[in-house]
């Protein structure tokens, strides 16, 4: 027998919106959701018509969320989850709604504008059985798993030394003057929160070196810039790494490094081995063992364990992508739902980045800005 | 206003089969079909347990394809448009009922059990206003599409050597004798046809090139092999190329290439430019010009075209990969299929392979085997 | 206790010549050679003139190579060997003429002009105890020393298919028109023989597969063409190859792939494993085995074994290159030169290509010209 | 008419030694020098035993450096230039003898074991009209040239970001206790100076990124680590950088990064544009613009200007390596020793690194030390 499909409402990710579609595609691609309400833009005009255009059905096409959130909290089948792909400010309200509104929540990252509303959120959640996801999305990647599950089983020893870099050019112009609406947001304190480049890809660097390294970061010396004249925000942040227990690392988020488009690459030394792994060619993973040759690990090749494998679809050498990484996360999360909905605990293979991860993610934030603040003093990630 | 999606039926695919969960997963990324039927199993019973387990309703999860075509058929929400992912000897005449029930068909490749029989088919598409599509689904990819630009604009000059390959490891034991079902039928002729790897990988490669390149390939002179003692078909097919207007060139097809996954390469010389594509990194296409430096195209970076462009989801540096490419071929032929809908001209941007594309490749594969036979004498493909 | 240094003369190579300079610097790498004597061009003024510029005793820098050897015989600390570095069609006359003065002979490829007069060679030759080494110096470098160890070890099993390739742009346009001498002679057949781009550039491919593989190639299925209109010499080469005992190959040589520098590529697969290995990314070879993850064996890293090891100067990570592995087939020349100074063998683990090497590739070049004007039928090479 | 050789001593590098064959190659690759004399090793004898076995006259082969500058001052052939290749606390008392001597000096680096002893030198150095050499090896590539050249050209717009690594992995166990010569004094503070990683690769990372981008670096911000337990000097060293004119830098430096040979990479950003260069791989340039695809620009390839083409040797596609690159570095020198015989200014185009170099190298390592040992202050590289 199959499981009815998890009925998904949607709060921002209208028209021009980059990620809202992205968030639709996962939703669809592996057929556990449908996606049937949304309040999809800021204005109530825009968001209605957005609707229409993805073929909402015009009664669940709401102006605003909150409309959304009693609209459907009336129907016999009314939404059960909902995802929040607005600018950073509105995640915390918007998912302390829903969560008061009883819908599980998959929100975008960075969770929330400061640390404080973060935690705010965390103690909302604490009190609800709902699920709260955080689409840090590159955990979704199989050889990410495969990684994750080698520095755990011990295969490169004792982790010494993780390097994690997030590079991207796309900010090399003072991109947010023409008007492009990404460019906007993301470089308005306002609408991001204290992080620039920090906020939008340093967090997901942090989370993926946190989550395959199976590390904490203990502190960061920061040094923060807006290199374009005029940004208000950070374009380029360089830190170094200490996590407990000893190991160091270094960390880059740029969005003004010409010549990249989404470089996010993280390499992780042991005493016995070492992993390589690059977003932009993420069907392989480069492994190397102390007086041995590299190994090139490949998504559905010999040699891949079974946590890559349970979020694997289709054979080596067809090449999974993006798309299929973030679909992971939300399928993760239907499992999660799922076993909410029988009454039963989540599955212990079952991983998806929790509000955990989002409150972790503000910290780094935090902790960073007040590190590059104070002439790079190491500054505790907390 | 959104467009409705199309109502798809499914024959072959169920549990055990590769291709079939690979065509619903391109159904449903871009949102254009909805899968509400299916005769999924040679038997009754797996075909019903099948369409059951993947959430179709009871009613419309046939025993087989005949029930299915005269079910759908009688009603008023009926399928539109049937996918057909059987071995290749149920092709044709699954084909031919689909289009005798007013359906469109979207059928995967090799389009026949063998030329005669494709021709067959071809002539009954020719007396009907349904479209048949055949997934050769490696024109689906944006890079492959931009490389078929390019050429066409005569960016690399007149065309003089296309290189392609396609080479595989899977079959390079006896694999068939171990039960797997995917070897089994690929490697019996009663199911596969003439071609071994000939059928099963050779005409994707020949489809690519000669799309890619916008030549025809004139003859062949080929060597085959069943390298695996015991084999009944072919397992390695290499090829030299004749084009009309006089380009050559190299074909190798092979599944017992160790340490391949899916290593589809086209590489196209011309006077003064080449293009290489790799489809196991297929974000990107290498460009070539006399007395330039290579380039490196990337998917949605600076550089790309609108053929290209028009078949892209999501920005560059996040990884597209084998599902979205297949998705694009449904996704064209949804459009197709609107225009008919509509009594409209299919717009002159729409491509995707068609009954013309299977019959050549049945034509490739009976061009090989003969010259094959006759020790390698140059032979026609017509 | 040091070995005196090999007394070396040299036949051409003089100004504008790119081989000869390459084999000077070969000779000199390892310490083994004193270059000391040369007719280095075709007119007697500018023999002289490029033996002043090297630095050369101006007695010792004579107008031709007869005059060289009558020179050199009379000294006492005359030549012991001559670097033979001339347009092909000199190649046997004087290296006859060099075995008549009693000095061994290195001579660059093809080793002749045609089949039969490198069997002329050979004869004379046999009744001489004079090294004749011919340059195909890409066995010199040490992962093709790795790969050919492992195949013979066994590591891949038994071989099924070679694919090798070599591919250059250089001659795309009518190069030879505008003076530039190496095309000149590469592309006309009174001084190149029979071959163009198959022999200047296909019978190394032609060599390194044979070499690599340990088998032989019985016979070739071959297209050549001169692409290039006007051109007078084949600029673009395909075949298919039979080995002897079963194994299957293509071989493809092109002057006119444009993109492509110094493109030689061989991948071997057999039963078990494969390897690939590429000119340009020389350090490394890619291995494969069933079952089992690619490795990358690097020179001098982990996993080298001891052919390799013997032929490497330095550590892994600091890149050898063409002018090291050139320098290898001098070194192991010298000693074999050693050992019949000392009235010894040569020792086992010495290799360097022969005139054995030299005859097979005239016989490769004459076996695939016949393939190509009788219209691809397989050839023997012999 | 050609010019006489060089006149070359050396001290160090005898048996066991790395780097001394390295230096004795690199001299001879391209005929500029004679190696001539030389004190080996730090014990008498080995010291002549080493000159013996590499076929120095016996009069020449000395037990100590002062016998051998005493000596060859003494000959009318004595040699005009030395090769100081012991480990690091030798270097600068050895320079000194050799100017006071009259010789020119090639220096391996660092150039001393502190600042202050490099400062002395310096002095000294600025009294003589001596060529004072430091082999920073990596300037010598061709490509290093080339992105120089294209940073100082303007091609990449105003530097912002410089991240450069240098990573290996021989050192990731405790080698130095097995008895490891290269190991052992490189961890040895009596012999290395201050820094371990730090100043055996770190200044190499340093010097390159200072070459390349033409920028100095103003300050560090560093965390150096002994990662192996009881190991006496830094193998990991982590540190931000601050340039004049505000570009921003990372480098990593780490001789405990398994996987890792000699991982020397270079990336810098500019407002239009960007390159990488990997040691590696070191006959490519990666070249980026704004807006642009990316570009391969390769050694003698298309595309490649002056600087490159005047210290490359073989046609593109014939790989180049680290024994070139560093004969570079010889016959650049050789170059200006040529400049002095004949009293003439060094030619512009002659590029190496000098005294400036070196000494810089020692500010950088005492100003990372310092950084490091006060909790990552921001500390002035002076």
């Amino acid at each position: 027998m199959s499981i009815p499909r998890i009925r998904l409402g949607m709060i921002g990710g209208g028209q021009d919106a980059f990620i809202g579609a992205v968030h639709r595609m996962a939703s669809r691609l592996d057929d556990r959701y449908a996606f049937v309400a949304g309040a999809l833009s800021s204005t109530p005009e825009r968001s209605i018509a957005s609707g229409l255009a993805l073929g909402l059905d015009p009664a669940r096409s709401y102006p605003d969320y909150p409309a959304m959130l009693e609209g459907e909290a009336a129907r016999s089948d009314g939404i059960e989850a909902v995802a929040i792909v607005t600018p950073n400010h509105v995640h915390v309200p918007a998912a302390k709604a829903c969560l008061a509104a009883g819908m599980h929540v998959i929100c975008d990252k960075p969770l929330a504008a400061s640390l404080a509303e973060a935690r705010e959120l965390e103690a909302v959640a604490a009190g609800s059985d709902r699920i709260v996801a955080v689409t840090y999305n590159y955990t979704g990647y199989p050889m990410v798993r495969q990684a994750r599950a080698m520095v755990a089983a011990g295969e490169i020893g004792k982790v010494r030394v993780v390097q994690v870099e997030y590079a991207q050019g796309w900010l090399a112009t003072k991109l947010e003057d023409s008007g492009q609406k990404q460019a906007a947001w993301r470089t308005d304190p306002a609408r991001s929160g204290a992080g620039g480049a920090l906020g939008d890809i340093g967090t997901h660097a942090f989370n993926l070196a946190e989550f395959v390294s199976g590390g904490e970061v203990e502190s960061v010396a920061c040094d923060l810039q807006a290199t374009v004249p005029g940004r208000r925000l950070d374009d380029n942040a360089q830190m170094l790494l200490r996590f407990k227990g000893g190991a160091r690392g270094g960390l880059w988020a740029s969005q003004i490094a010409v010549g990249h488009e989404n470089g996010l690459r993280l390499r992780i030394y042991g005493e016995t081995g070492s992993l390589e792994w690059l977003q932009e060619e993420p069907n392989a993973l480069r492994v190397s063992r102390l007086g041995d040759t590299t190994r090139i690990v490949t998504r559905a090749g010999g040699g891949v364990g079974t946590e890559a494998a349970r979020v694997t679809r289709i054979p080596s050498g067809h090449p999974e992508g993006y798309l299929e990484a973030f679909a992971t996360i939300y399928t993760e999360v239907a499992r999660a739902i799922d076993a909410r909905r029988a009454g039963m605990p989540i599955p212990a293979e079952v991983r998806f980045p929790t509000i955990m991860d989002g409150v972790r993610g503000m910290a780094f934030i935090e902790a960073a800005v007040r590190s590059s603040t104070s002439g790079g003093r190491w500054t505790a990630v907390a």
